[in-house]
């Protein structure tokens, strides 16, 4: 998605090798138009499937306006997004999975109440980044304890270079990535083939 | 706005005489359709300032997506989402004000970057619930740090007796609520006069 790269490459801050800060448009200042854009985009890629989406699964905080957006465009589909702390208020019963963070180095379980997802429900995943798969892969968990099935996955800015792309692709799930990016380097951000998110970036590692 | 008080007492569960749980439609599952017509209505309220907003300021998690669909009736305006942790990448300055959760009972901190507030911006605070007004009490503090201007709250659902909305209105700060909830009893939900949001509703405590 041009306007998302060109938006990446005017506004994102590239720190060190491994960190691509985008807070002024995508998780901390918002931009709803581009959103909404996004939005269609995903409805796009998913055409073949857009009719066949019960859910769209998501995890707070980052994840739920893109999510809430692409819901939108598959015509208000409900938005369910898992929990990163317990609520006091969640007595139900729930699935839950334990999900590492690397760039705050610490592990934490991430839950979506069992009334939320049923088996056959048929999800689309989506979310603002991926990067080593984490939250993706608890999600992916999530439905399978429900006997959800994942149509895929939708990703606002794929990091390439840590794998989570390929551990995904691995197990079959299709993903859908707006932005592609193969390696950050000196401040530089190197963008991958977008047009064929299926298949590795250039200079990315091989599964 | 009856569509959300019908909804309200559709699903929602109230539990003992102070919670109010509506994770089938606000905060764990999202029903877009009726975020987007929330959305309207918070422009409708607000029809007045509606040329002025430049900002919409609100706290992550479940107040991001009610806050974007709010944006977006307002022409697309920027959302900032407050952040409850400090990531590794917000190497930034940021303003900040710790807030009381009185359902997790603990005390946490909420940031916003200073890039994202300035002085003189014009500034809607938007949130799901209202109970004893911290989270709210938190922006309006970050709002007096950056020089912003709070044109107004808007509030998904107040809950009026646990006085967070009084206690915002004494600094004459001007709160709209789609739905103003009196009191809770033996699991039945009585509403306040949602027609005059700013007079406390019969049977709530005074300020």
């Amino acid at each position: 998605m041009d306007k998302l790269k060109d938006r990446i490459v005017r506004d994102g801050v590239a720190i060190g090798t491994e960190i691509l800060k985008v807070d002024t448009f995508l998780n901390h200042q918002i931009d709803v138009d581009l959103f909404e854009e996004m939005g269609a985009e995903f409805r796009r890629r998913f055409g073949d499937v857009a009719d066949r989406v019960d859910k769209i699964l998501t995890v707070e905080a980052s994840g739920i306006a893109v999510a809430a957006f692409t819901a939108r465009a598959f015509g208000g589909v409900p938005v369910v997004f898992a929990k990163k702390e317990k609520p006091s208020t969640m007595d139900d019963e729930y699935y839950f999975s334990e999900v590492m963070s690397f760039t705050k180095r610490k592990l934490s379980a991430i839950r979506v109440a069992k009334k939320f997802l049923s088996a056959g429900d048929r999800c689309l995943i989506i979310d603002d980044f991926l990067a080593h798969g984490q939250a993706a892969l608890g999600l992916l968990h999530i439905c399978g304890q429900a006997g959800a099935e994942v149509l895929g996955c939708g990703i606002v800015i794929e990091k390439a270079f840590q794998g989570g792309g390929a551990k995904l692709r691995e197990k079959g799930v299709r993903v859908e990535s707006l932005a592609v990016v193969a390696s950050i380097e000196s401040g530089v951000i190197h963008f991958g083939d977008a047009a064929a998110p299926d298949a590795p970036a250039p200079g990315t590692p091989a599964p």
